[in-house]
């Protein structure tokens, strides 16, 4: 056997990192602690099993035990890892004692932020996160009347959406003023507000929860705002995802201001031999330089794969990242790359902004959905710097492409004159992007 | 009055044009004459009315004629040019005379090669193009049992896909191994075909029409091959698109290798003061610099606004195209943008390949789709040249992008590694383009 990798989480990050470690040296002995009963399932799938998009959670595993073992990989499923100690370089397993490892991977993941409000510990609020939990919250819903989701996360907006498809009375509570307003700008969130107006969700901005309020026999019945009291048979905490570094704090390694763990670009901690993958890390921004964390599962199954690889001895960096994001929300999607004009505004960046509202086939053609475009550049030399979008269709395509836009310094003269795929069952005459990037260029001269 | 600017055609290049031209000069007296009846409709969704997914031609006409009065474009209808004199400056007018210009755009567009083979004078021969013509061949579908569409060109892939969801016995006819083999590779075309055969489709490849029949009384009843006799009711002659260059030719402009004429990248032919757009052109391709013609209404439109604006004192340029395309096909899209295997191989250009197999929502959503992605590089420096797809949504953004990724130097590193959008209902976590990439990254180190 060569060199013992441990990895801390069965989740995107550590089944990333046990994967590629073992690609990188099949010697290497990879163990994988996770707390849960399951590893390789798409958490991400959750809220659409409660909307009843997707008929079942089975669909969600990606793979079975048996995949794992025959890979060589050794997951120690409901075993929780108690400490950490880079100078003996163990980790203390909970009835096991201290295990040794030359390499460790920590995927410890994200917890909700506690929403800070009395009444925490009742019965009836719902963190969504772990399948087989979820499996027993669904039964729940079945006789669910009225649901309160607390905050418009991106999260808050698929269970919003979810439990409104399932003919739930929902209501949305957040102290912001529109849905997901740390990433979303006003114009890109009113379209799913109204079609969330349609579906019958109740909404409440500017509206701060003040109090989970019990019916005295420990069970959440009400969540109390400024605007008075509304009903639940549930609620759904959406708050911020915060970065879960217990163990690493506590081993010593360097924590960065967001509350994330501090990596390089191979993912390696301040820890000798101890690399770091997902939702427990922070990096910065490829644009703004600024610490961000609580990006996806796609980015936490990228950095294990680099953690990985680095652990077994390989050579791999991760890239700075742009963060192009979409979902669907309400009856639309919305999507973008790095920010918008909130968040650009917020973070003191200026910006030539053009804006577009086009079309996603020919504008006779069956389905054709309404594509807003909202490109975000740098005064003077017009790079691409963010964008925000809402539409039918095309727009996670569109957001991978911008994001590649922003991180190779593509231009908005560039955009501007982008040769597109104009056929009317897919593609328009005119590309939104186009003339987002035409108009951009237009205000300039004015 | 300034400026009197003439325009020849009343398609998306001549009505891009004249804009253009209004809209650079308000004073220029703009003219336009077309043989049509009408401007300003889209051709390309005469298919989709004839395959029934479009209900009526009516939605097909873009504009009134009265918005072009409104703009001060003087279009002249049903009014044919006989000749360009560019030494006088003059344009021949059938039943006018000769009339003045200041400067002159032709946007001649093209016709169908000509078959070739006897009976080309035969009725029940359909050659899509004109909208009052296609209302009227639309009447004569009704009646029709069996048609053969002659060549698996873009519109042969899209009036076989047409006529067989109208329910009409439709057979193909090419000369070539598989379908739209100038511009795709056998494994693209494949499931294309696949779902040709599930509606019914019968595909006569590798085998030239030799004659079209006639019944004896100038209609014709059959298309003979080296297969035999396939009866039909009606042929669409679906050839390659040659520019119409007769005006061009007999002024004594510039005309180049494919037959299309030559212009500069301000659109401006051999000829001072002469300007031309669309499928009239040819123009050097972006990575090959092979001349190429036949390119889209897309593309047409946007050469007709560089050459309205240069013809009226305005400073624009033409950038080199790298050609994406895509189209439905069957139950399926394809596109991509530049050259898959077959082209490049044919034209000598090396490459490095990579290919996938994704999907386009996560594997448990329904309705997700697959997506065969295929990338070619060049070697060494690993920058995209080129890239072919077949899926079910997407492919027109993902060809989007790559086209912009080909013009702008992105290599498969870049795309092996890029971020992408994970969201179950629009993004699998792993984009079918990056894995692509990395599956070409991965092919040289073996």
């Amino acid at each position: 056997m060569g060199r013992k990798i441990v990895v801390v989480g069965g989740g995107a990050a550590g089944i990333g990192a046990a994967g590629a470690a073992k690609a990188t040296d099949r010697s290497a002995e990879v163990v994988v602690y996770t707390e849960y009963e399951d590893a390789a399932y798409s958490p991400c799938g959750i809220p659409y099993v409660h909307g009843k998009e997707i008929p079942s959670f089975e669909s969600l595993f990606l793979a079975t035990k048996q995949t794992y073992v025959d890979a060589g990989i050794d997951i120690h499923y409901e075993t929780r890892v108690t400490a950490v100690d880079v100078a003996a370089k163990t980790v203390s397993i909970e009835g096991q004692g201290a295990q040794p490892w030359d390499r460790l991977v920590l995927g410890t993941g994200f917890d909700y932020a506690d929403p800070g409000i009395p009444g925490g510990d009742l019965q009836g609020l719902y963190y969504v996160k772990n399948i087989r939990q979820a499996m027993e919250w669904d039964k729940v819903l079945d006789s669910v009347k009225v649901a309160v989701v607390l905050e418009a996360s991106p999260l808050g907006l698929e269970m919003v959406t979810a439990l409104a498809h399932r003919g739930i009375e929902t209501h949305v509570v957040d102290a912001a003023p529109w849905a997901l307003a740390e990433a979303t700008d006003p114009d890109i969130a009113q379209p799913v507000e109204e079609s969330w107006t349609e579906m019958g969700v109740k909404m409440h901005w500017n509206t701060p929860a003040r109090e989970l309020v019990g019916d005295g026999e420990g069970h959440v019945r009400a969540v109390r705002t400024d605007d008075g009291e509304l009903p639940a048979d549930l609620v759904v905490v959406c708050t911020k995802k915060v970065p879960n570094t217990r163990l690493a704090t506590a081993a010593g390694l360097k924590i960065g201001s967001t509350g994330g763990i501090i990596v390089d670009e191979r993912m390696a901690t301040s820890a000798a031999d101890v690399f770091s993958a997902g939702d427990c890390n922070e990096l910065p921004h490829g644009v703004s330089n600024v610490p961000i964390q609580g990006l996806s599962g796609s980015h936490a199954y990228a950095q294990g794969k680099v953690a990985g690889t680095n652990a077994a001895g390989g050579k791999r960096a991760y890239q700075p990242v742009y963060v192009p994001w979409g979902m669907v929300a309400g009856k639309w999607m919305i999507g973008g790359v790095s920010f918008g004009e909130t968040l650009a505004t917020a973070l003191g960046i200026p910006y030539v902004l053009g804006v577009a509202n086009g079309i996603s086939r020919a504008r006779y053609y069956p389905e054709m959905k309404r594509v807003r475009v909202k490109l975000l550049a740098e005064p003077g030399t017009l790079r691409l710097i963010g964008a925000q979008m809402v539409g039918g269709e095309g727009i996670k395509e569109r957001a991978d492409f911008l994001a590649m836009a922003v991180k190779t310094g593509i231009t908005l003269e560039d955009l501007a004159f982008m040769e597109n795929v104009y056929s009317p069952p897919i593609g328009a005459l005119n590309e939104p992007i186009a003339v987002a990037a035409q108009n951009g260029l237009a205000s300039l001269k004015q």
